[in-house]
């Protein structure tokens, strides 16, 4: 059976270190966080993770969820006690506000506990997840009697949510949904629709279930400036706010999906469902971005979590498994073989693997400190800074992390041979869930069209010149340092491509938008490159420093910095290429009409 | 349900307009294909599988084998029925030798029906598929008698085959077998050891199974120099040949994997079974190499085939699904939204597998005419030619071919987003089918190192300098001309990037060896790259023929140059992050010792 380690070391390298969460003692909530408490956060919940979840993340796999034939669903063995633990622990409350029973800590912290929960067991997380991603919509667009009614049991995960946006002719274009809200005399809509690939939709975890729905009003205009956003409980509330008469919301079915076999992705029957509309009326898009932005995080992460626990055990059985004899001679001639770990071939996967989480790691965590800046940092000017960061770094830590970490889990199952291809071995399991985070809240296409169409544009390119700018200067800085130049001269060829690639859509895109399209993704993986070989510099700056001290763990600061060389090696030479292809533009993608993709006979 | 049509009429233009089969008229068994024949054959062929096997590809991921407590096994519904059609139309005798009942064809048209096959019911094919690796070393070691006993009903797939390597401790390192075979009174051996990983090892699809085995005789040397090879038949044969007792070898365990659920992977365990062995004791390995070396190019056409059936069912899905609108504005403003056909998203990943599905056929059917000109050439010299290049392709087909086609089949999943993770749209089984293709037949690691640790340096590296002149030949024909010059100045540029890589490796992987294994997956690459651009390069220039006499099918030129210069555009570039990569050497991926990659808490 697979194992997993919460790699806590590392988190807190990042936390105190490199972004040096003390440093911001004096915004609200961040006063709390001193590194003892930081540390003890991480630490226990680390081992919650690796502890209460991870057992049960191969056994939920094989179990799956079963339907009822009254359309209640049971989650496999284990899974209402853990989330039992869960709940009683206070995990799902680190950084939702004080205001409705949160522990209001940064979301720095909460990221960190994310990643550990999806790397024990991904389905699992989404329980919780998707609750997070309903309590954002909620505290920035529901009314303050909604907040009251749902926000404290959400956030103590008494109940869980949901977000009911796809239905079956569609996904991306929201604009098309025909999920109605007839209006009621006692101000409440008459849900009526099907919503499909609902994660979490029903199970037997919580008492209640909420679900956030997007809906349209009659004669609500048709596109998506017509769609409204209403929350539907599962249980209506009784006078006490408790759950009382079953709502009129079903679930039809589950899905046979290829991983996240553990969570429950349902088909949603609404016939007439009680519900009450959040916001403002045709705002829905507006609301459902809240969470779509917040979910898109959490899923970047998700790429990151699967990558890391396939790469621990992977390096397990690199150590173990012995075939073959290193190139350079018998590296342990009294046994019989050399274990894995001395081909140069598995060395580069573990590598790989190794680059890319701990950069990763840093770049979401990064991620997290932004969340909290847009919120609490001091000035109007540093949240708008913080904001415009946040969003230009949303789509590539959804789609360049999970598009890397789909890769990354494959290798590692790589590193198995045939041994990886046996369900048993658990390394099927991490590359079938990392498969879905591609997909959903988004496909990285949407991200990419989202990184280049609408952000790369934005306030003249503001944001963008914002990172160039940041990135300049972390570059500017190490220059001559004999430890971090070459570093910084490798990560300045490549911001040098992006920036060559952005120009190039400047020049080209406004005449035919197709070549926007035909290099959103090169561009996304550009950007990915880029912002990973800034968080290595930060990273090696750091351990640099470190260093010069002396510290205890001398070998962790020096391995920082001979990955962060293998970065710059093995990963940036691929910006050049990307470039290259997105500067071939649209005209040879788009040469050819349908008829030449028929299968001929 | 997933659908498959056999692209008959890409075959045909491969086989007959740019490899010219006509041509070969002279080679014995290529008087008798006619373009009639040919054409007939790929034809007849195609529909075969997509009428017969197609159909049961996907009950067949869903039912998987049974293994009863007798150890017998069940293949899926309409396994057993599907088996003898293909038995009856004689189409696993196509490119058989007619000495033992084969038709004697060119293994060019062998090579078009097993992607026809692979792509139909990749599980089904590794039952004839496997067979044919062991009529490979039968014919090539086997004693007269030897043949004449297994050859005619192997043939015939009234009897199927297997070849039997891997043990629980090693796969890759097949020196540390432990299978033994003790020498009877009569002649024979007595087999006793565990085998696992055996593909087709128990079924009840054929009247016998014949096992080829590696194993060690008692003092045979401690490695790969130890090993003999054994026919071990599942039932022992009568005196009239037929099948008769039952012979001491028992599937244990069928494997739960992530794909080819339809194909019975078996634990067989030798208990004293009788054997025979085939060709020289200690000689083992150079009789597996024969099976491999046919199973490796059948595993790259794999990479191929799920490719191939991925593009087709993801390219109705994008002609059928609508969501949103053209960025050039709406394609069909009457209908709610355009099919998802229009975003350069979507056709940047249906023209790279269309680039890579084309461009890999007519390399995997070169691939075939050289098997047929090592045997058949007349003169020794040509003989030997093919043979060189032969051996050099191999690796590249078996990894480039299955790398790349698992991405491609990974990105025709992301097509159809949502729908694309859930199984009853077929497209997550044929990921979950191509992933095994990289690993099994020698992962791909193995591959590259075969590449670049063996081929490359063969007879002073005749074979890469052979390459390199026939692509330099090529490109120097095109140079000039309008349509062919473009594309051949951008493969110029690739087969520059390769004889870098191959100077870099020359010049420094003598002083330190991990130096070419910290390269070798990276040059298996480039040389990917290279050589499909070659394919498309003469593609182009076929198709440019042919369009300056107007043919009927003019579309079909026309899109094989558009494909090509699309090639060109996306492929190409990587060559050159590539040798980048490849030049960084082994010092930074070999920095870090083990401690280094443990999870510190």
């Amino acid at each position: 059976m697979p194992s997993y380690t919460a790699p806590t070391r590392d988190t807190r390298f990042i936390v105190n270190e490199v972004l040096d969460l003390a440093s911001y003692g004096n915004l609200p909530g961040f006063e709390m966080v001193t590194p003892d408490v930081t540390d003890a956060v991480i630490d226990e919940g680390g081992k919650f993770c690796s502890e209460v979840l991870a057992p049960i993340n191969q056994s939920g796999d094989q179990q799956g969820c079963i339907r009822h034939e009254d359309g209640s669903v049971t989650t496999p063995e284990g899974f209402k006690e853990a989330f039992e633990q869960f709940r009683e622990a206070g995990w799902g409350t680190i950084a939702a506000p004080e205001e409705f029973g949160g522990q209001g800590m940064p979301h720095v912290l909460g990221f960190a506990m994310e990643e550990f929960i999806s790397s024990a067991n991904q389905a699992f997380g989404m329980y919780p997840g998707l609750t997070n991603g309903a309590i954002s919509a909620l505290i920035a667009k529901g009314s303050p009697e909604q907040k009251e009614m749902y926000l404290p049991k959400m956030i103590s995960n008494e109940w869980t949510g949901t977000m009911n946006l796809t239905e079956p002719h569609c996904g991306t274009d929201l604009g098309m949904i025909r999920t109605k809200a007839e209006p009621q005399d006692d101000g409440s809509y008459s849900i009526t629709g099907t919503k499909i690939f609902i994660s979490a939709g029903e199970h037997d975890l919580a008492d209640n279930i909420i679900h956030l729905v997007l809906a349209k009003t009659p004669g609500a205009p048709d596109s998506s400036k017509g769609i409204s956003l209403f929350v539907v409980p599962k249980f209506l509330l009784d006078a006490d706010g408790n759950p009382g008469e079953r709502n009129g919301v079903v679930c039809g079915a589950i899905e046979h999906k290829m991983g996240i076999h553990a969570n429950s992705t349902c088909v949603l029957n609404y016939d007439g469902a009680k519900g009450w509309m959040v916001g403002e009326e045709n705002k829905g898009l507006a609301a459902m971005f809240i969470m779509m932005n917040a979910a898109r995080l959490g899923v970047g992460i998700q790429g990151l979590s699967q990558a890391e626990v396939a790469y621990q055990n992977a390096v397990a059985y690199a150590l173990d498994r012995r075939q073959g004899r290193a190139l350079t001679g018998p590296a342990e001639p009294e046994a019989q073989a050399d274990p894995i770990f001395v081909h140069p071939d598995v060395r580069r996967m573990l590598m790989d693997a190794k680059a890319f989480t701990e950069g990763m790691r840093a770049l979401a965590l990064w991620g997290g400190l932004l969340v909290d800046l847009t919120h609490k940092a001091q000035t109007e000017e540093e949240r708008a800074e913080a904001d415009m960061i946040l969003g230009l770094m949303t789509p590539v830590i959804k789609g360049y992390g999970t598009d890397k970490g789909y890769e990354v889990a494959t290798n590692m199952q790589q590193v198995f041979g045939g041994h990886g291809y046996i369900e048993e071995w658990g390394m099927s399991q991490f590359v079938r869930d990392a498969r879905i985070a591609q997909i959903y809240e988004g496909t990285n296409g949407v991200q990419a069209m989202d990184l280049c169409g609408r952000k790369l544009a934005q306030n003249g390119g503001a944001a963008i010149q914002a990172f160039f700018k940041l990135v300049g200067e972390d570059i500017a800085a190490a220059k001559g340092d004999e430890v971090l130049g070459p570093l910084a001269e490798k990560l300045e060829n490549a911001l040098g491509e992006q920036q060559k690639a952005t120009m190039w859509f400047m020049q080209n895109a406004m005449q035919n938008p197709n070549h926007l399209g035909a290099g959103a993704h090169h561009y996304m993986h550009i950007m990915g490159i880029v912002v990973l070989g800034l968080m290595w510099l930060r990273m090696a700056k750091v351990a640099q420093e470190k260093l010069g001290g002396s510290p205890d763990d001398k070998a962790f600061y020096e391995a920082k910095i001979a990955t962060a060389r293998y970065y710059m090696d093995r990963f940036v030479p691929d910006a050049g290429a990307l470039r290259r292809k997105l500067e071939s533009g649209a005209d040879s993608m788009m040469a050819l009409g349908e008829e030449a993709f028929a299968t001929a006979a």
